[in-house]
């Protein structure tokens, strides 16, 4: 953005963030599409008060348990789940030991190359073992059309466990279609991602990952997750902002 | 946007402002940030369910109302206004007789040239007479810092009514304080430019400038206006959209 921000603005993680993604798309890492998307993300964001509410917290813990039960689990990580929390996902697969497959819905070949490469250059920076999928597809997400279904044999065809953070509803059905254990970050609580979800974290991006990097060394075991009452708790969060906020 | 849209799409309407958004920056009509802002805004207008509610249909003809009755109107217009809805602002500048004014945050020669020469296309494209000022400020708005506070002395420094959609809060306060009646389009019913305005319609910048139109020809007359109720009521919109949501 033109604008310096200072750390002491209230909504300087925001503004950070922003400019993760602004960066990002000046490297050729995103479609044109993220930024809207990045700013749809900020208005939820916003009506959550830019934390993580308990229930959100707990579908973290969820997700961490899972992942680390899981036989074959894989990070699915889209553009801006790479610009905004690349590091931090490169050091989870790490902890689990599996790969990250790149997976991008308006996917060309100078896309794709830039998100490899600032993966591996990152890797490379952390000094970390994980390999990165996505460059070279050789399966397909079954009832997917287009670029969006290419995926890799040994990455997200063959996982039990996929965590999809900023996913888009087709692909999330689609993967939850062939019985997969769907994990989902997503900042709004009626999208069809959220709700085709198994575990969907209400919450934004790098404040998962963050804690998912603390819940994954801690191994938490599985629970009875209800789904549904975790995004309605979202909603219900937003609902008490809202409701009798002006007084009339 | 990389892909085609079909008329019979259920978000037709929304992918297209989309892509007037996208056309636009290409065009070097809008800052950075642009296309972030649009995407906020995009998800509260999911939120209210893409529609005009009954609320925002009532705050526009207010605003219509009061525009008519001023002495001294302005439109003060950004990139993204002029982006999604020029044309409809030019006819409404039209139908009052009264100049547009342009006025973008982050201010650049390249940008304001731009903006200044596609409405004056537009105007010749439309027939219509409309001046448009921004070009050369030779005024201030008090306690506003930067470029952001440069106007025109026969524009928004003078103007009695000012409609200034999409707008952000710190402007919109400095207005007030200069004691001009202050309208504002703002699809964030909590945002610092809605609770600021003297009438909010909380609503997409297109529909209520398609509605201003119809409107002001019918040359309405102003009522007591009660802003938060307004604001409320919007938000109450969106809380009966997210209660109860999930069954459980």
């Amino acid at each position: 953005m033109d604008e310096h921000v200072d750390e002491s603005h209230p909504r300087y993680n925001s503004l950070m963030m922003r400019k993760k993604i602004s960066n990002a798309g000046q490297k050729g890492m995103l479609a044109e599409s993220a930024m809207i998307a990045h700013g749809r993300g900020e208005a939820f964001d916003y009506l959550l008060g830019e934390q993580t509410i308990p229930s959100a917290m707990d579908a973290t813990r969820e997700i961490a348990a899972r992942l680390v039960a899981a036989q074959k689990p894989v990070l699915s990580l889209n553009g801006n789940s790479i610009a905004l929390a690349g590091p931090e996902f490169l050091k989870i697969a790490s902890q689990l030991g599996c790969p990250i497959e790149i997976n991008i819905f308006y996917r060309t070949p100078e896309r794709m190359g830039a998100l490899i490469a600032n993966l591996k250059l990152a890797k490379q920076n952390l000094g970390l073992d994980v390999e990165i999928l996505g460059g070279m597809p050789d399966a397909r997400i079954p009832n997917l059309d287009g670029p969006r279904g290419a995926c890799h044999q040994d990455g997200i065809f063959n996982a039990d466990v996929v965590l999809v953070p900023l996913e888009d509803g087709d692909r999330c059905q689609a993967l939850k279609a062939m019985g997969k254990d769907v994990l989902v970050v997503d900042l709004n609580p009626l999208s069809r991602s959220a709700k085709f979800a198994s575990v969907t974290a209400v919450d934004e991006v790098t404040r998962v990952a963050k804690n998912l990097i603390k819940f994954i060394a801690e191994r938490p075991t599985k629970t009875q997750w209800d789904n549904e009452k975790a995004l309605q708790d979202a909603l219900n969060h937003i609902v008490g902002t809202m409701s009798n906020h002006y007084n009339q």
